[in-house]
């Protein structure tokens, strides 16, 4: 009877190399301590979540359905929760109805499980660069390639699309955050929408519409959501739509209820309710009965006017901050709305050797280096502005100023 | 500008091929009509589900953490939730810390995620024949092998352990519902317990020691569990554990809260976090909260007793009603305790053809053959108990009498 010592590193699957714990998430426990001012998360401002509002949604609901709320459910969600969603998704001429929608656990799960129905080994991925870290780690153990477009204050240019893949099998599929994107807030103009819609129809290259941040728009219209757009080159018809879209109540309503949503075409949602009873069977039948209520009770359009006002004076106070502090070390982004710009420091400076001596300075941001896949952005940063007080954000950023100066001149 | 039909069909990964429905939650919502007896499903009885506590304790959850309990939150899960299930999880002589647990959403999230990690493509997995459903969907995209172990009444056989595999490479990993195992209802016994641990860890098996039933127990005393046999081999050390265990509260708080976990070495934990963050971030912060709090406030110990009467009671009118009627034709096992038993017809009627004509009758069940993975199995079918009123059980079974008799003769 020899008790061997048993090995798990050498049993993980090969698919786990392209696993690392996310810099960001393991950056958020350093910089969960109260003397680090955070610009490093993607946190709304927990002062602002509906504490009240929940509390009584909650009663109401298990007042009204008992058991059932705490019950096994669909794969699919809740039946009245996908209606509200199709209603409020459905693009001007174009009726969506619930069997185009599909809860997931978070929008992250609405990625991963795209990832996992869409992509084969060897499959390009066309992404702004930079994009989403998430994404990137999602899709990663697929062994796709990402090939990066060049983006500017206007979103991505297009000028390398399609032809961006011609040494390898065309792209796939088009993964953007059209609205205030992470990590760069920007935005894709119009114009640009119109064409990359068009030109990924003609050339067969299918689009992820990932909107987390739509909602929180601080100054000027709304342009069409790219869904929009090529639901108008269909006639409206959601079984031929060309665009996935992918939304979230994470930064609406609350993020620790982890919904999110996928709209598509009916036979893309048959597949994604096949990966998912294989994968978590449900969401979380409570969450999305009190996100019903919460919806049904107006506490959307009652509260989103507080955050959009707050989170655009946080905005402003970074944006005043930067330009006093750091106007002669770098450049950054002006979102118009959203929780994120990022900054371009002037010198080749590493921000990933900078956070060492940011955090010991008591503040805390995403070295830029991991949005991009084509290995530049080093020297720029992102900061989150929703989730940090005015007053802290303006001192966050004189010492983020410091920080730099210092090592700049060091 | 031409607007192309665009067909997701041929977008589909080709791990989807691997994707079906499942047979089990299609049929759920056929069964849910409210004329047709359900023995299909696996839900626990949602009149004994916790309605008021769970009111009681969203409210004071509420009013303790405020915004904290819907916000975003660790990988992990809620750490004082990983410290509770670290001290009900330790067998005797051990002592799991919170850095062995890993909150997950359901425990099938936890079985996805174990396959994430740990399979490759060509790898064995040993199952007992039949075995859980969702698990086989779960991993077969990962193109694994499932070698079948053949059960009895005491669980799986060992004699083709390790041996069952030497056509292949070595099995890998050997997954087993040790309890009332699902579908048959069956325990695997203490001295089966024993040998496979010690075959296991010779043999370089990892164990997925699966147990969602254990504390739905009507009669017996409970063997100790692999977890526990395991770590009595390398002096209680939870970072040598050959057994990987699962286990959930949907059988026993509430299915939809949607709360699982995985207890392991923390290497295998750490492993994964790091597909949790690409998956879906993190567990729902609120279900977290809600069940600790529940937890404390002694919800599971209080309920327990009455959901195991209850349950007993319902599976022992199954179990006369089975004889009464269906003596005949078939026979089936005696389960001590869950939510299942499986039912072999003596002549080689298919159940999947049955089944048409059952609903018909007004009753569902699941056909056993989808739960076997050697192609056998279709003169079986999976009842559940625990989800239908005494009364209906017995009239459930004698309509299942008529059709399976008139089947037969016809």
């Amino acid at each position: 009877m020899v008790a061997t010592h048993m090995d798990w590193n050498r049993r993980f699957a090969c698919r786990t190399r392209h696993m690392q714990r996310s810099a960001v998430r393991e950056l958020l426990k350093v910089a969960a301590r109260p003397d680090i001012i955070s610009f490093a998360g993607g946190l709304p401002a927990a002062e602002l979540l509906p504490v009240e509002e929940v509390r009584q949604a909650t009663d109401a609901v298990l007042m009204r359905h008992g058991g059932r709320a705490l019950q096994y459910g669909e794969s699919e969600g809740v039946a009245e929760l996908r209606d509200w969603i199709s209603r409020k998704e459905s693009p001007p001429g174009a009726a969506l109805s619930r069997d185009n929608v599909l809860i997931a656990h978070g929008a992250q799960q609405a990625l991963d499980l795209l990832g996992r129905v869409l992509l084969d080994s060897g499959d390009t991925v066309l992404v702004e660069n930079p994009t989403y870290l998430a994404l990137l780690s999602a899709w990663r153990p697929w062994e796709v390639r990402f090939a990066p477009l060049p983006s500017d204050a206007n979103g991505m240019h297009l000028d390398r699309l399609p032809h961006v893949d011609a040494r390898h099998a065309r792209a796939k599929l088009l993964y953007t955050i059209p609205n205030f994107q992470n990590p760069s807030g920007t935005t894709l103009s119009e114009p640009r929408r119109q064409e990359v819609v068009q030109r990924c129809r003609d050339n067969g290259i299918g689009i992820i519409e990932d909107d987390p941040y739509g909602e929180l728009r601080y100054e000027g219209d709304a342009p069409p959501s790219l869904y929009a757009l090529d639901a108008a080159l269909v006639r409206g018809s959601p079984e031929m739509s060309n665009v996935l879209r992918v939304g979230t109540f994470s930064k609406t309503l609350a993020p620790g209820l982890r919904l999110g949503w996928v709209v598509a075409p009916r036979m893309v949602i048959d597949k994604l309710v096949q990966a998912r009873q294989a994968t978590d069977l449900h969401t979380g039948t409570l969450s999305q009965w009190i996100a019903l209520e919460l919806l049904e009770q107006g506490t959307l359009e009652q509260r989103l006017p507080a955050i959009r006002t707050e989170y655009r004076h946080r905005r402003d106070v970074m944006l005043a901050a930067l330009a006093e502090h750091l106007g002669a070390w770098a450049t950054w982004t002006r979102p118009a709305g959203g929780m994120f710009l990022l900054v371009t420091l002037n010198t080749c400076i590493s921000t990933a050797e900078l956070l060492p001596h940011a955090l010991k300075a008591g503040i805390a941001f995403v070295p830029g280096d991991v949005f991009h896949t084509d290995g530049s952005g080093a020297n720029t940063l992102r900061l989150n502005f929703s989730n940090t007080p005015p007053d802290r954000i303006a001192e966050g950023i004189r010492r983020l100023a410091e920080v730099v100066s210092s090592r700049s001149v060091g």
